[in-house]
């Protein structure tokens, strides 16, 4: 027996949905499959601002990785991987080593703070379910802490969202619909309140239909959400944030600092020495790395190019979920000893953001425009292909957003 | 029409008591009474370590005072007490002034912490509602904070509760009874977390039969609290606590400690000139100030001697609810021009401190021992024939402890 040894490292969209087509498609007679992954469970970062702002309970987001993945046919280690040996042909963990003949690199983002002073230290970022708990949490504290002073203290209760691209809107809109409650349970007077969304750009959802744009921060002012558009986050400290207007500064108290503004690969790519552009890896045609046959990038650590934008694509969970297709699909050649591998063709079929649990914008079809209700009912029916996808009707029972019609 | 004016400050068990058995004896016509109380609503002080380490949430442990106090019969103020003035009969409010003919003080307890040095500043006590509060998202935040971290931080999840005295004891059951939640919900292991009462008594519940103690000190411990008896905080400090047990020290580094073992009399009582002693008035037999005729001081604020033991008794909210029987009583006869004034008898039916919602230890009619569930089940009954006292069945039915035999 001599069975290729094909490691996956890591479980977001791309490298759990890459083991999910192989257990399907490659049995274990042909390959020795392993997936690593830091948690025994996979989420769904598309959902987890709504952890963030404590609308919907993390363990939604949540699935764990035993109840999509068939530990019969794959091999699964919980385990954090700190190193990549593309030449020795090793993954090093923090409890041990791993080596493969195929490496699929799924690891994922990490925030960018594109060194702004103080951002790491004082704001806090949406990366994974503990960081979304905390996040929830603080603001939880600070509205506790707020009744507690002698002096009125505003930045305890003043909410500032640095970005307004996609993470950013979406998360300024379920912190929106979950005002009301936070003043309820925390006896904080809801007109004391504050929720501002601090933008660089000119716009909010730089890249979207101006008339969705328009509509989105219409409905989200209603709602109390204050724009600082074509402002930039000069710096973070302690007591807030400091921005610049027109070359003038203002300072904003505030306890509760979100940076939603931006992210690249996970850096462990770049340290392991593979090329990269920005902290994501330039893939070939076929998803490979451009210097290795054996190893696959997926997800958050690949970039693609646009050819008609001349832009690269994004990266969002509809990509990376079709490039775990394409890989396992090569995957497949390669441990069969056929060199003919497919290329990655992106299908992009719409982009919706959603404004809370009842309403969303989008654009599907290329060109067809969606608002409100119906945008709504698109974005939680793409969450639910996915689920259905992911772990079949079981997962989707029991994981996805059935009250499409709420 | 010359009516006396009463004025009651502080809607605690003492205050609103007296307020609500006014308003059954006195008509209108024969006073004009008045409430002022911080917040809109009075809070069950003996529920308040529930709701610090989230095992009930605060709405039950608070009661609007428009649901109990009849706004045609008594005014309302809300309004924070800042001094009294006994000379010239006035209570000076943040924004007001009210002058009275009689006055009861009802102000309550406050956190004592005995100098211990940083207590103040790092520790968390268990005072009012929003204290309460704030010591649940505590714990909840620094969970949270747990899987964050780089290196491990055993500070977070460690919680060290101060006192083993009434509080000290019944908050440690809670937080024990908690802490698998916490654990679920944060993802942290249950053999991680550590839960500590220290006390510098030699035993736990001092004054309480021996056998009972015994009893609940093996159930605490059952469920994990580690106790230190005979030992001294010496310190606290943003790490944690300095304590000491025959003269030697020892840090434990705790993000949570929560103090629960002195309690002192309001201090606008002693900084408006009343008489006191260890921050408690000595009031007469009648409920009355040593030195003023007109001011009566009932609940945490005044101490009475029991002349048994030649001790104070303890003030409970038992005592508290009784003193406003008295007080009313003795406020009628006041305001009909008749001097003579009850002593107030106090009539200790029995004491029970709680382990949890299902557990308890007691004595009851002087010498009857519970323990458990009947214990638990006593615990509930006087729970409850307090909110029936004080608003009837409908308030019973909203907030009493129903599930009595669970």
């Amino acid at each position: 027996m001599n069975r290729p040894n094909i490691v996956i490292v890591g479980a977001g969209y791309g490298g759990i949905m890459t083991a999910v087509n192989l257990q399907k498609q490659v049995s274990p007679e042909e390959a020795n499959i392993t997936l690593v992954n830091k948690n025994d469970y996979h989420y769904q970062t598309t959902w987890l601002h709504e952890n963030a702002a404590g609308t919907l309970h993390h363990d939604r987001t949540r699935i764990a990785i035993k109840d999509v993945v068939d530990f019969n046919k794959i091999n699964f280690v919980q385990d954090t991987v700190e190193s990549i040996d593309p030449k020795s042909k090793t993954v090093k963990l923090e409890d041990g080593e791993l080596s493969y003949d195929y490496l699929v690199i799924g690891l994922g983002f990490e925030s960018a703070t594109f060194g702004i002073e103080g951002l790491e230290e004082y704001a806090y970022s949406i990366q994974n379910i503990n960081s979304a708990r905390l996040i929830r949490d603080h603001i939880e504290y600070n509205f506790a802490q707020y009744n507690l002073e002698k002096e009125e203290r505003q930045d305890l209760i003043t909410i500032v969202v640095g970005g307004a691209g996609f993470t950013g809107i979406e998360f300024v809109a379920e912190v929106a619909n979950r005002i009301p409650e936070l003043c309820q349970e925390y006896d904080v007077p809801r007109e004391k309140v504050r929720l501002l969304n601090v933008e660089g750009g000119p716009t909010a959802l730089a890249g979207f239909d101006p008339e969705l744009v328009e509509y989105a921060m219409n409905r989200l002012e209603e709602k109390g959400v204050e724009f600082r558009l074509g402002t930039m986050i000069k710096k973070c400290n302690e007591e807030g944030i400091i921005v610049e207007k027109d070359e003038e500064q203002e300072e904003i108290k505030s306890k509760n600092v979100i940076w939603a503004a931006g992210v690249t690969g996970n850096s462990i790519v770049q340290e392991s020495g593979f090329e990269v552009n920005r902290g994501r890896v330039p893939v070939r045609d076929d998803l490979r790395t451009p210097d290795y046959d054996d190893v696959f990038v997926v997800g958050d650590c690949a970039v693609i190019m646009n050819p008609d934008s001349e832009r690269p694509y994004p990266p969002t969970a509809q990509i990376a979920i079709q490039m775990a297709d394409t890989t396992a699909h090569n995957l497949k050649q390669l441990i069969n000893g056929n060199d003919k591998l497919e290329s990655f063709q992106p299908n992009i079929q719409g982009t919706v953001a959603s404004l809370g649990y009842t309403d969303a914008i989008g654009v599907v079809f290329d060109d067809t425009k969606l608002y409100g209700r119906s945008a709504s009912i698109m974005k939680k029916a793409i969450d639910n292909r996915y689920l259905l996808k992911l772990g079949g009707v079981g997962l989707l029972l029991k994981k996805g957003k059935l009250d499409m019609y709420h």
